[in-house]
């Protein structure tokens, strides 16, 4: 199974965490192809960003998914995701709704955890567009920027178990969610020390992959995930305008 | 007042009769600034389409707010919305969006004509992301090329006021709303044919532009749409890269 | 453009206040029609004064609103705002609802302040018959009677913001309503000591009644807001009797 | 046990038929007290008639509670209801209410059965605001005048049986709910014939008043069903006056 | 009258305490007829048991119901309930969900006071099941052995009232519901000393029980609650194999 | 991996089916322990039967999880699903459930068919229950008997894809969920015949408890998936009554 790993970040350094990630997580034998957002913000963090990460998702699709048998959104706005379902006749998988999926067979209420206050109210609006507003437990906010350096990960992952447990605690959640890219593969190491199950996005995600890639479902022919064809495109990448138009030999 | 007229579909064809309708709909004195978009679908009608058009729209209103008083995103789906109200200081309005507020103080059950069955799909995620899905009534589409050239109009006219009868009669619908910014100003054209009111996005857009000007509401400091300041973006136009790093001066 | 300003409360202060509000808030050459009720509570404030007020409301607008342009119900509980909007066929608008259409163009969560602990579960009961529930983020009482005195207002305008700002910081809200009546035009004041944006009912209310007034919307010949005729009823006022039975001339 | 049955409507036909019900359903010993409305529609069936039936139906029980053990009100609006709660210190029952959650005990979804296409938008809103939408499985319209005549019943049972049985054929109803004070009692008269249970709200009315006199719950002393005291009111009748004030010897 | 008390669990302890409220609540003359699980927990108080417990009271009531004119189920996770209504042609209550339904009539917003930590979430479950879970205001949790001692009892209402009474103050609830069967009747000894109503599920259940068995409604004929015919089991109670085939002369 | 495949149904031949098809779609060198209920009915499809299911499903993981790395309930009511995450320590997964997670990440709105009229609301309460109720499209039933012949296959399965067609067309469902154990591996096989994706429940069961045991989450120590400990029943398998007492050695 070959995966493409896509940060719509422009930011190697967080692609190179996840993909680390993803090969620790995904089954022996799985070729995995990270790949980073030519153009937008270098951490997706706002609406603005969220915008043109939009088209940095897709593009990166429309280029990169050519033989590729599943692609996973590094990213935890699950940027171009209804897009790439679109476009793409394989399966496509946000790290954050693979998160939510997944807890729901853990736990009825989900705790959050994420690292900076202006997201809370963005990943409100994700979360209640995926329709599971009511399962939201609780929210906790961790400001430290220690979670991008490694040196901090220990006291930082500290934080994060307390930011846990209190929201079983008070809030009732029953399983947990670390929100954020840069958190890849975090649940293993965080697990062990939380009174309550934890997931971390891009975990959730390559095991959602290899479901999907194993399910093989057949691209939908109507509906808002059959493919566009005939549609027109002016300077955007030269894959997008193929795809768009149709004529792109079915390329996935 | 000067109304910036956003249309993220890069066909100039929409946003002149989109202006055309705005200067009709406006009051005396407004000063029209039409700006199309420089890249993506010619006409947006898929999710492919809607990512690259958020990222269209953005950099639309980074490069053209300044000066302003307001933007008008005279597309159906209100692309970048959430991002020119984070990003700008001045009111933004969506077009889909400004009909539904609109609609709910003329009926309490709303209906939807549109143009193209696959757009179904995509309506009704955009709406459900609003909280207005409780208040839809029905849908019908008018399957309809005519609705694009002029002489189709007074054909096309009959089907869509025969389609808003029926969603009175049989769904309950108590006001209509006409989709698509193609449709701009034809709620005036319509009414007095059927038997509930009629709106259009483009009219109700101007209408809560114009209210929220007056208004004059303070730009947020604190939520999701704070400015964000001190971010980092590549390879997008200049002025969206200054506005993100927060040293454009604060435009508008 | 002339308004119906509709007091439900039998309190000229009230009525008094709203109308010097109105003045500075709509377009110059606004005529101004401030009416109050002729029987029921001085101030609405509990569910017996709700119930007289709705019957109120409706006379007053069956009374008055010949000649006028479209009603603004100046009371925090939008008494009379379904009957109104069947009865006539100009726009009727409702303070609280216009607030809270105007409030989702501003932010995604909504924070209200109010002065008088018992009036939050009415507030809510309207606010989840409006569908707006899942926009709320919070609440706070500013209890405090110096809001109904000229003298009193700079502390309490210092409470509200510091409700707002809380409201912002600690329950995520983005925007804020300032519920009341005799809060009429107080936006202005408020807002630029406030961290995120404030709306009164009055000010939103007389925006949406102008944009209304140009929409220009057909009165529904279908549906609950059709006009009722050949409906009998007895000992109200002979205007009501005469609008319910239709041989009114159709009055407006 | 002495049972206020309330009707706003001023038509003492339906106060007959539905105090004839009453006695038929009630417990024996069971004293009924019929009271018509003053003032306001013959039949209420717009929004209008609501909102003075809201007044007529709260000065009704201002002025005849005092001495009675519980109120029913009979009318399909349930108008008064939030009203009586608040300023009677005795149960105050609405019949759709009461049919609703009498129903939910018999099956999960409702279908209804009215006689008027246009109160249809009536009901949902009403229905909704109980937050009993989810629970409805459909409507169906049984036009007809009959209803109201003696000698046409036996031809409308015959249509509202048809429409019940394709409720649960066609939308999954699994009971059913006859609206109207004019069907009080006719549940009986139906369910035979009926393929799912059949209810009317003055049945249903009867006897959830009946548990609550048992019950003998307190006065609430916070919260929106707290007694008002202290309020001013004018020009309504004596007794709602005087209790607003709080000095009628706290009449129920 | 005859109603068949039904504790799932397999304590008689609880189902004598229960036996005793329900004759003080009933009307005179009711009979009735205690039964207790004959396996499965002590206390139902977890998923596991709570799923033994529904097999358990479903053969309660193949075995028992027979002669009698109402089922009570007198367990807090209103065990069998769906099933009972299925299998049986006499009214069968849940106590949770008669608690619920009453309790709506009495506030608009219900506080729960349980007595263990762990059983919030699986209330919550089941609140949510029934639709009911917009009306929920709060919870509390009064972590007490003695609600099992009768010496206990004075204390445990003190604190009982206590967090009835901060529900109302501070989370806004109108009527308040104690949970467990163990609390049965205990509404009429707390709600004197509270600032709002209180119910205890087995008040209501007898009550609602009451009212269902004066109704009379008819057994459905079709959807979720008609009577399976011709279905086969094995190895369970001889009276559910022959009711589930269907030869069981309709027993109830 | 040792995957328990759990049919709490009492027919062998339908566990046979789901355990060929679980041996088709796993990974090699999973190991499957088929079992089938003890006792309750041939084929779960009433309330009654879902009751006694739920017993005879924790039974069954009570007795037979030991050892095995995860759960599959092959019942289309998820018989014993919250009971089992909670009694047990390894991932538990249900089969309807998991078809709704999975489907999500096909389609936004799910078309259901189904073989038996009667079973809609069954479904219908379970899939609300789950939150997904907002998702779902439209239901059709193929009433047919042949589902559990082999011969009739071939014609069943036309059936089957016109109802799916159906679904996109006129409900705009996006992807199809086909019910029940007997239709165990049925997508892959009637996947290439429709327009829209195609799910089975034991398909897509086997690829999330695949997913889960990868995940490796830890046991919860608290809330309502924590083990319960202590607990006391009766007269149920000795293998229940250990692992709730607690001294089972933690069996999973």
């Amino acid at each position: 199974m070959r995966l493409l790993v896509l940060n719509a970040n422009t930011s190697d350094f967080v692609t190179q965490r996840v993909a680390d990630a993803v090969r620790r997580i995904a089954t022996p034998g799985t070729e995995i192809v990270p790949v980073t957002g030519r153009f937008g913000a270098r951490v997706i963090g706002s609406y603005t960003e969220m915008a043109i990460g939009e088209h940095s998702a897709i593009e990166l699709m429309a280029r990169h998914a050519r033989g590729c048998d599943a692609v996973l959104i590094a990213v935890s706005w699950d940027s171009g995701l209804r897009a790439g379902r679109e476009l793409l006749s394989i399966p496509v998988v946000g790290m954050t709704e693979a998160a939510l999926l997944t807890a729901r067979q853990l736990g009825a209420r989900v705790g959050f955890v994420t690292f900076d206050q202006r997201s809370l109210t963005l990943y409100r609006a994700m979360i209640e567009s995926y329709g599971f507003g009511p399962a939201v437990a609780g929210w906790r906010v961790v400001e430290s920027k220690a979670v991008y350096t490694p040196s901090g990960a220990t006291e930082v992952d500290r934080q994060i178990c307390a930011a846990i447990d209190d929201l079983a605690e008070r809030d009732g959640a029953e399983v947990a969610i670390v929100n954020g890219a840069v958190m890849a593969g975090a649940a293993a190491r965080l697990a062990p020390n939380c009174i309550i199950p934890v997931l971390d996005g891009v975990t959730a995600g390559v095991l959602q992959a290899q479901a999907l890639v194993r399910l093989g479902a057949a691209k939908p022919r109507r509906g808002g995930f059959a493919r566009p064809t005939g549609r027109e495109a002016i300077d955007v990448a030269p894959e997008l305008i193929a795809a768009l138009r149709g004529d792109d030999g079915r390329s996935t």
